[in-house]
């Protein structure tokens, strides 16, 4: 197959834009800036989606469905929220197409105009806020934590599959609390969600944060976010939890009474991940060969691919793989035998090599006679022999390996480029040199920021939780800080 | 609790739009024509969706994601099919706004005009085949077996919770073969896919047959459908099956090599069922107290109500009822112990007749006494006492027997409100004063079904798959007839 990849040192985003489309996750469809998201790559997706929406269970949350379409007069009441969002939006006016009186194709029948536009959601928190109006009336109603996964557009300039699409597909929680205190820990206890989330089923380590007030979410009051570093040494925000406060409740008229009888405005948090975890997925782990996925969120973990001569050859091989076929999925592993006699061992090695497949098993005819398979593993490239008998137990512990070795390695990726800035010099320096995160006093304010990002393209990734008291002075205008922030640049 | 639902006899549609409110299953939403879908009613659609996906993927499907957008020029390409579809839909024309310069809130960009309109898809075929030319090029990469999960906009003027909304949440297979046996096969094998999920599931028993052509999907040559029937006697189309032909192939230009390397277009089948499927659940078994659910469906299928007075009662309860709960679970039973001080028992005994939960498990002071438990089962409203070391036993009965029970009444139904009428007198009357389905012959023209649809408002179901040859003159035209096909009333 020809299949070759650019390689990462040449060209890193040309090698992920290749990988994505060669490697049969995703492409471009005829629509501008939406992508189709093909099997492969829709089956990792389902994978994250399972393990997400039980830890979300598991957490109380109960799913839900609000509608695609926002009223245009929603978007405008909370002030801050519009601005935004509000802006770069799909916006459907009409209602009805007819035959074109002068042509062949169809048009829009004028007649058929909306008297209020409707927007395509680019995030639900007017249309779910108007709709808890009606279902909160007292503390009993609360907390309501509710969750709901679908698509939603935002019409972006610049397109990249999964990093940066018009539509995507994503979950959005939406909970409402009646207290300030309650919905503060539900927003920090989604972020941390998220960070258990990537770090156990993505072998993705995370650097747990607030954003700054200019990198917040339009409409709250606190941003806590996880924040990855790609192997280009670019961050990556891979989810987002924001605190509320009560500004949704008060732009919706959103009142509820307490256990004394009197009325308060509720309180509220919003979190959501999206297909964008693709991205990060994908640009931590794999290499010039291919994709690399971590076996929890492998859709195939296990391939075996037959080398033979001959009908009778490969059924005395089938003999012998179609049991050990049974017994891996009886443990629970996902596992193809591929048989195909339209192509070539070699080449079925680089498909599944490109695919990312967590652990090979080959058998040949020299295996036949000493009673033994081939394994190879698809992080460390490795392969060696095993004994029929010792198979299982050698595809479960590499399994378990991997899926650890991809974590640690990507978190030794992160220590290695995470570096401390102590000049404006410095910072610069690093920011152009190495990438990765660079850890540096701020003064605190959106000026300094703004114009840090002017000059160097880097911003505040966040401010992490584990910051350590420290004074020392902003590294662009010396003003005093108290603890240092990460920059990068950033997807 | 206030919740008192009109009766089905008083007024059966009324009864329909309270339960689904009462029930906490949707509601109507500030946006014309579209629901929101409650967690109660989510989580049994959720149910529906794991046992439908399940499955698809072992009759070998895999599943994609296609834009929302459709280009309004795709929809013109299949001629059929745009007079079918293309008229009622939401249109995308700008793709920005801003403020309003005159006034306070946002307006529509004019500056942001699509160069040509977006359709939000009504269902996907055509987006789909103009990608699957580039997927398809040798017999090598058929078939394709593919589905979505998505939701779709349809621009209905009248609309009702689950059964007709403007947007609505669905499932859509789209298949591609290399010959006509293979589609056609397909399409059948999704439509008794289908038949085996309501009446599993769903305990809806379904009449199996094909579309007459007026009926039919715009594009299809041969639509295969599962006809449920309501307890007012009503119709309702569950699920459709279409084997499409060459149609969308020849429209899209859709080609494939095939074996001897010859150039000949693609077969195509699409399917689909959606949440109108909650509607089929709701009106074939709920009763004037409430929902009725099957117990393959329930998001709760035991409740277990202390009646108890004081804190020490209600401690010396739960002593018995949390291990009880444990068990049940480890069952794989769905249980809730609904301990609320807030609310007495006889409150909550409505409540949870009224979601329909099939079992229901009452303990008070004497049953804590004789150690038993009292066990009530939604479908015959029964009520009786169980020992404690018989409770898990009996509730495993139950909820299988009720399960089996819906099932047997619906067709009990459906067998009793199933009648011949051998001439259009005899037709009308029954159709006026029974509803339910009528066997009767049809001269197989579009024109009769027309008229007979003008004067009685009832169409042609479907030609059932297990039609018996029997000579016969159509109930209308006089004209001959080899077979007797099934009319009513339709939502």
């Amino acid at each position: 197959m020809s299949k070759k990849l650019t390689k990462r040192a040449e060209d890193y985003s040309k090698w992920y834009n290749e990988l994505v489309v060669k490697a049969d996750l995703a492409e471009n469809s005829g629509v501008r800036g939406c992508m189709v998201i093909k099997p492969y790559g829709y089956a990792i997706w389902e994978k994250m989606q399972a393990a997400l929406d039980q830890m979300f269970k598991d957490t109380g949350h109960q799913n839900v469905y609000f509608p695609l379409f926002i009223p245009k007069s929603y978007l405008s009441k909370e002030a801050s929220h519009v601005e935004g969002f509000a802006k770069e939006c799909a916006v459907v006016t009409h209602y009805r197409l007819k035959n074109d009186p002068d042509g062949e194709g169809i048009i829009v029948d004028e007649d058929a105009k909306l008297e209020e536009e409707l927007i395509v959601r680019p995030t639900s928190e007017t249309i779910i806020w108007d709709t808890y109006r009606r279902w909160i009336q007292s503390y009993r109603d609360l907390p309501l934590l509710l969750n709901q996964w679908a698509n939603v557009v935002r019409w972006e300039m610049r397109t990249r599959l999964f990093l940066r699409t018009a539509e995507f597909l994503w979950q959005e929680g939406h909970t409402a609390h009646a207290t300030r205190e309650e919905a503060y820990e539900e927003a920090e206890q989604m972020m941390r969600v998220y960070a258990e989330f990537a770090e156990k089923f993505m072998s993705v380590p995370v650097v747990r944060g607030l954003k700054s007030e200019s990198e917040r979410f339009a409409g709250a009051e606190e941003t806590f976010c996880i924040e990855a570093l790609m192997q280009d040494g670019k961050a990556l925000q891979a989810g987002t939890s924001h605190f509320l406060g009560q500004n949704f409740a008060k732009a919706f008229d959103v009142k509820f009474a307490n256990k004394e009888g009197k009325q308060d405005y509720v309180w509220a948090t919003s979190w959501g991940v999206s297909t964008r975890l693709m991205g990060a997925l994908i640009m931590t782990h794999s290499d010039d060969n291919g994709l690399v996925l971590p076996p929890l969120l492998a859709p195939i973990q296990v391939v075996i691919v037959p080398i033979y001569k001959g009908e009778e050859q490969l059924a005395q091989i089938a003999e012998k793989v179609l049991p050990l076929k049974e017994e891996l999925k009886a443990q629970g592993i996902s596992v193809k035998f591929d048989d195909r006699d339209t192509f070539k061992p070699g080449y079925k090695f680089n498909e599944y090599e490109l695919k990312g497949v967590p652990v090979r098993i080959a058998i040949g005819a020299r295996d036949l006679e000493a009673g033994t398979f081939e394994l190879a593993r698809r992080d460390t490239l490795q392969k060696w022999t095993v004994n029929a008998d010792q198979v299982i137990e050698a595809v479960q512990t590499t399994l378990k390996e991997m899926q650890q070795n991809l974590f640690d390695q990507a978190l030794e990726f992160q220590t290695q480029n995470t570096r401390e800035a102590n000049s404006y010099e410095e910072f610069k320096s690093l920011i152009e040199t190495h990438g990765g995160f660079v850890s540096a006093h701020w003064d605190g304010t959106t000026d300094t920021e703004d114009r840090i990002k002017e000059e160097t393209k880097a911003t505040i990734r966040c401010i992490p939780l584990n910051q350590k008291t420290e004074d020392g002075q902003c590294i662009y205008s010396g003003n005093p800080s108290k603890g240092r922030v990460l920059f990068a640049k950033a997807y």
